[in-house]
């Protein structure tokens, strides 16, 4: 395959991360001509020069669709807010190019069901940003639930905890606008909802509760504003195969920072993982004596794929941006028309639909079945 | 207050554990007449002599009427199967003598209505043997928590796990039966129960999932049967003060050996705790530089009463055994008329209705309010 | 056997623990005769009285004298400070008692040697309380390393800290005055000297280092006095069979309340231990694939014998007293003169000796042999 | 400062992680020039194009000699087997490039005398690859010990600990032989001294034991050879101030991989680290009351700087191949006469030194002072 040239829409910190994957891949893995880095837009015109420059990107621009029509770029990244994604992603698969877009699809659902026609109309690969299915600790973890080291898997817990809402003196902004959604629910629960996808396939039924731990917040010109979304939400679930699991997503937790906690119990044995500790697993098999059986800690290494391509050896630990890089190096694969390891468009849909059905069981006050 | 006369009903392992509470109190506590251990019954005879010796006791009886009947028997310990204590409880009480139940009250709630009903008319104390709460360090916990250590409580996870029914191919036995009950509902969930009872109070409202991971078992005899209850449960739920909680219960969970793990999320702070480890605790609290703030894991020590008690040095550990002699000293506080820290017929009632409560929302698919 | 009748001198922390011991053996292991508490001797007449009372023995002393001379006492516990073990321990065995003394024998070797030799001289038992070889964990962890789960061993670690010496406020008392010793080392190291002694027998080889954290200490009075031993020690160490270990210990380790972590290395795994979790330790065998060879935390359960004659379930842990209860069974197998696991005067002389000679090391700053 | 013009000689693991952080830096500091990648050496030739290409450097050369030659390089990084440093350094260096070379200096110190000597001599920045210091943890412990935090040091304990060479049976290869060092001293301890003289300063006195957990090694052709240097190391160790450690290095340490367990004890707390969870250390400040004391875990975020220049959210981690990335900024400051935390010539040099004297103080068994 012939080098693709790279367009990088925003450039927040997922912009950054994409440009670090952009730069890294070939380095890294080696077996792959050497992206170009064409084109990067941002709105503000002096700052897309600024990382242009910084990135390594040769050409910037304050207008995306400058970008999209750069007949050098082949690849899109789409790291602006969410808001935007539906706009750009459309535009350009339209005008030709691959996607790879920043996490969740869009606020609306019927933006992301356009996003997904426009994809399967205009053949070209789209893919987006969830990376956490990167891990090689992950896939090694999905590669022991297939050879069947833990049996039939009838139990599943998820949670997704972070801290930035959790003070309740932080002034009111738009994260609690019901504008941005329904709170921790599609800010966060996203995430670990690729993992039960990456893992088992998806979610069939769902009952949610949702809170506010503060009704209200501080206003930095003074008084206070209620709060119009749900900081946390906690979903029973059942998967396909008559597997149950409990989601519970925080974005109020006090001191977890990047926690996606998974424990998976099987029929043979369980497994636990920890995103704070992303470079290690726990497996659990009832094998051999009673007197000897317990959670093995396993440190990511060699033996757990891609790791060796950035490590030759076990327990020194990748980090979360070179997850990017492994996503980055699956999305050139789906590109080249190889297998690869992504979130489509059509798995992101499911994923969204999973949670707009959570968000209707809760004011529903019932299960709700996804077709 | 005067030596108490002791009666002691069962003589499986929680026999065994009243009997160790029984002759260490006093040594313990040292504050406290030592009780003289009178009398035990057990169904059969001979063990009834064997243990009656082992375990310190005057008199041996298979007639548990008769030990009821004894007049130097002034609290009598029921550590009998669970179909047995309304039954005995009530006789104990009805013949003047303080009761000491093993948790739960009764599989069917009329019975345990019942016990309370008597406990009341007889003004007896009647109390059951929920030792969890009485580990010193869940005593911190709730003096934190009531000290503001945390702020406002509005989250709580707590997790009840052991993995005795895992084994997919161990025989079918009475535990899988519908005359045993729900299953992990209310053999497990009534631990962590009885935790958030102690420090939050009561449940007001619940959603319940429930699985069997294994649909039928073997049968010693051969062929199989089908599993008539449920071996994991999964609740949503609300306390009063609009605290959210989760609550998971799996007595089919690998590898999971005494896990009781509790997660409680305030505006200030967090705390977090499991029973596998009960002499040490973890907790959040947002102040300081964001660059030092982390979870503090906290060992036991004489700072936590009464942990003094045992050992005069911190870090060296309390056994789950010990627990019961500390509710053994409430226990005989309560029967002093001095404030004590138990768990009555009252409350266990309460317990027991919230557990009927969430096996009814799980039948009918629907949230219960608990009046 | 008959039941024995016991004595025991000291009632401070230790002297309490060997009260519930003597209180609890039989119910818990049944298989013995319930001794009986004859004689209690305290130098404080009121305070005997009370303890006795307390602790359940029949008479109360202020002469430890009178209870040695007491016929109905068939073993001394031992419990006072160390520099009265010598004449209790030779006055009880002369006595024709046998003893249970608490460690280490005595500050000068002289006298711990003629504590032996009197032993020897007497026939009787004559065993001294290290509790800590007699967990579970520990006797596990003693059969694999037997059972070669971890191939030869070739090198170990051992660390022991507390803090109670550790503010450099606190003010100067009797620990830090050469009369009492080395300072961390006879204080401390005596107990992972028993670990290692119980694992893989006596060391043969040490280099030491000592140190002073504090060079003075306020007084109370007002004033300054210098600091007379060593509140830390470091000793390079050879063990039979070519064995390295590094023992490491320090009472001025700030946050350390009871650690004793043990690492073991050999040639096809390895194992650690540390006593703040005392119910659990970790194994790694270094066996099947790469990519799930970890440490194994194993919780203590009835596997792992004697844990189930205290509780029948796993993961639900002993504490710290529960171990006296151990060792005093171990006692009474050896006054019953069946096997046992004891550490006697045999062997705590040749822990002592090492003392000495780690102490020796330092001073004149070189390697010593142990004959 | 312009854009450097790079070169790098060697391929293998380090030569990839230069290569990425080369790649890297600019995009993630942003506040410098892109370096220019020019020129890439590699004793086979065709390697060298194919890593060329790979690592994105225009340039490919089987001479490391025309890569020193070439006008257009500022800096060479050294990345080949530690007999190949002294000569690359001193051409480099005398070239007048700067240098940035793999630890350590050179297998004999002479060599590494002549590499300090001639950096001196030239004028230019020359630095070793050590970069475990860099790590935004390590610096944030350095930060909070000159702060205070944990008041005057006075006791460590450092353990580095891999198992590449535990097991017995793999064959015998060249790091076995004396011509490759002592073993575990020069191969490991290395890294452990650079955090200790980054943390402390340096190493004052020593005594050294070193261990062969295997004597012999199966040869591949058959039969067995003698190792003829040592996998493990342990020393007794004397730092300024008084401050006593005690350093422990074993390659054979089964289920190791990447450990740097990192102890620090000081008047008024404790520091603890972990080089396999290098994202988080614990901290314990002897602060407030008794019952709240414990040691924090304080996760890895924006506040521990340059954490920040890589992900703006706390709890995400970073990988070791970042920690290059930060060295590789560190180097650039230096070059631009900037302040910087490098580990000099000056400084690698004493930390050979101290390397020697360990070895020294093994085979003539006795304390060496370091001068």
């Amino acid at each position: 395959m012939k080098s693709l040239g790279i367009g990088l829409i925003g450039t927040g910190y997922m912009g950054k991360c994409h440009a670090l994957a952009w730069n890294a891949v070939k380095t890294v893995f080696g077996d792959i001509e050497r992206p170009r880095l064409i084109h990067l837009a941002e709105a503000n015109g002096d700052l897309a020069e600024k990382r242009a420059s910084e990135f390594g990107f040769e050409k910037a621009t304050a207008d995306w669709r400058t970008l999209i029509a750069d007949s050098e770029v082949d690849v899109v990244s789409i790291t602006t807010p969410n808001q935007f994604h539906a706009e750009m992603a459309i535009a350009a698969l339209e005008a030709g190019k691959h996607v790879w877009c920043e996490k969740p699809m869009a606020p609306a659902y019927s933006d992301a069901e356009r996003m997904l026609k426009t994809a399967r109309a205009a053949g070209k690969v789209a893919v987006l940003g969830y990376n956490y299915i990167q891990n090689p600790v992950m896939r090694h973890i999905r590669a022991l639930i297939e050879q069947g080291a833990i049996g039939a898997v009838n139990h599943i817990r998820v949670e997704m905890d972070e801290d930035f809402m959790a003070d309740p003196n932080a002034f009111f902004y738009w994260k609690s606008e019901l504008s941005a959604g329904y709170g921790a629910l599609d800010d966060f629960a996203v995430h670990p909802l690729s993992l039960l996808w990456y893992l088992f396939g998806h979610v069939e039924a769902v009952i949610t509760d949702m809170v506010k731990p503060y009704g209200s917040r501080p206003l930095k010109e003074g008084g206070r504003r209620d709060v119009e979304n749900y900081d946390a939400a906690n979903v029973l679930m059942r998967l396909g195969g008559g597997i149950s699991a409990v989601l519970m997503a925080n974005r109020a937790a006090w001191g977890r920072k990047g926690r996606i906690a998974l424990q998976i119990f099987g029929s043979k044995g369980s497994i636990a993982y920890d995103q704070e500790r992303m470079n290690e697993f726990e497996l659990y098999q009832a094998e051999g004596r009673a007197s000897e059986q317990g959670f093995r800690k396993i440190l990511a290494g060699p033996a757990h794929l891609p790791y060796d391509r950035f490590i030759p050896a076990p327990g020194h630990g990748l980090g979360f941006n070179d997850l990017k890089i492994i996503e980055c190096r699956e999305l050139i694969r789906a590109i080249s028309g190889e297998p690869s390891s992504i979130v489509t468009f059509e798995d992101g849909l499911r994923i969204e639909k999973s949670v707009h059905a959570m968000a209707q069981s809760f004011h529903e006050r019932r299960w709700i079945e996804i077709e």
